[in-house]
């Protein structure tokens, strides 16, 4: 089949062998797939990962050990757990220590054809949800996670810094809890997909140091994200790093300790919740679609993703 | 009136002006105090503080607006806050920006004959509780903060880093919530004393990565606090950063997101809750006690005090 691999560098194969179906598997025949940050960065070496990339797509199951699948457009939870370890009897498959992730860590991705996943992953598309919007499915579940969290409550003021696809989808989703939520960020034309949701925003070259936040999500992946977060943030208030990438964050511990701040750590999130926001026309991220690609141009995408200030690259499988 | 000075080094003063008493405070004649390890930062410089240092005291109310109070033996909150301010009206007069914190910021502190703080900041001292109990109201009340902020269930693992008197404050009130506690230290005879409370205690320098800690409490005061919780905490767990002091935390970006961590900054606590530990012989903090200086060897006690390994030294006043 057609794949686009991490390997390490990247790397398009006509000819990469089809997946062999686990127990307990679909066989999901891929249709459309989106390319994260974090593909970027598993390409730049990021967690070591070899095999074929991808973790955001909706597919259509071809195989499956109970035949009710076959057939159903699905998307899937990228964290295949054991369900059997401490942590998942806990209710934490998704930190199953013994966990492989889709296109992350240990399990081929969605760049391709084919993919596996267990079938406790997978969700049914709603027919009302085309394809566009069901291929942000885990995303917008990544921004669903923050409410999982975080307590946001109407009153807040809630600030999200980065106006990428992250940031973008984050403001989307957070928008819906009635808080006065303004996005930061340096495009004035993604700045101006925020604003027609309704989203106050703000441009990051603007100093603005309100201190006044009740909560700051950081999807900016940038180190110096915890000094930005602070200027706005009141005390005891809390910063959510949504960013996943490699680095390290420098905290001030006496704004830390002395303003009480909490720092919360967010990652995947979700599935069902995502799905209703996109049936419900909640959340509709399909300005954030900057181009659409076949598979075999993959490469051609990828260099389109990695362009300063891109939104979303689609791979049409 | 006699004081010890961080002016901006550590100097005792025979003849120190004593505090014009403002409206609605009480002048308090201080009976003993204790040193924080945070009295020996301001020394260092930490804050810029110059004054009156000492923030952990009892007292003996002198003259005050209120009648009532005179006579009465108290412990204070150390942060005086406007009352009128938007952060004061939100409930959280700890963090009011116009605040002033005995013997930290703004406001001359305990190690004096006589200090000043508003009769809003004062709680009366049960009698059944002497002054050499009374003295760690105000740590005590830094380690019930922690409570405050995070729910600790019984059926946690809790591990507390660092064995100084924070650190062993600390396990003793958490210990109380029944959680699995153990505390880390490099001191044999500090981490004796937890084991009497019935704590389970560990050597710092035996590698322990056990990666099932629900929550770490850094009270170590080391920049690689992070690191070090990280081997302890289990995905999404919470990290209380307990250490006051000067310095830039460095946080693993990649080990904060993916495993979903929480990082809470933890500084004063609620004073009444101590009080009533300690009334109630819950929470007894004597064996801390290094040593107990008069006043006026008071450079002397703060040589003491910084001796690595030494634990908590009072000044009778």
């Amino acid at each position: 089949m057609r794949a686009l691999l991490c390997d390490p560098s990247l790397r398009y194969d006509s000819a990469y062998s089809e997946p062999i179906l686990p127990p307990g598997e679909a066989l999901i025949r891929v249709r459309l797939a989106g390319i994260c940050n974090t593909d970027l960065e598993l390409v730049a070496g990021y967690m070591g990962f070899r095999g074929v990339l991808g973790h955001e797509f909706v597919g259509e199951v071809v195989t499956a050990s109970d035949p009710t699948w076959v057939g159903r457009r699905v998307v899937g939870d990228i964290n295949a757990a054991c369900y059997v370890c401490e942590m998942c009897l806990a209710g934490r498959p998704h930190h199953c220590p013994h966990r492989t992730t889709l296109g992350v860590q240990g399990r081929d991705g969605a760049f391709a054809d084919y993919l596996t996943l267990p079938l406790a992953n997978l969700h049914t598309v709603p027919d009302a949800v085309p394809d566009e919007l069901a291929v942000f499915a885990e995303p917008l579940a990544a921004a669903c996670e923050i409410l999982e969290q975080v307590h946001l409550r109407p009153t807040d003021r809630v600030v999200v810094l980065g106006d990428g696809k992250l940031g973008l989808l984050v403001a989307a989703a957070l928008r819906l809890t009635g808080a006065d939520l303004t996005l930061v960020g340096r495009y004035a034309d993604k700045l101006a997909i925020a604003a027609k949701w309704g989203v106050h925003v703000r441009r990051a070259d603007v100093r603005w140091a309100g201190r006044s936040a009740d909560v700051v999500v950081e999807c900016t992946g940038h180190p110096d994200g915890f000094a930005l977060a602070r200027d706005l943030l009141r005390p005891a208030g809390t910063l959510v790093i949504k960013s996943t990438y490699h680095g390290r964050l420098s905290v001030d511990m006496s704004a830390l300790v002395v303003d009480e701040l909490t720092v919360v750590g967010s990652r995947c999130g979700p599935l069902a919740p995502a799905l209703r926001l996109l049936e419900a026309g909640l959340v509709d991220p399909r300005p954030l679609i900057a181009a659409t690609y076949p598979l075999a141009d993959g490469e051609a995408a990828f260099a389109r993703a990695g362009e300063p200030g891109v939104l979303k690259v689609l791979l049409r499988i």
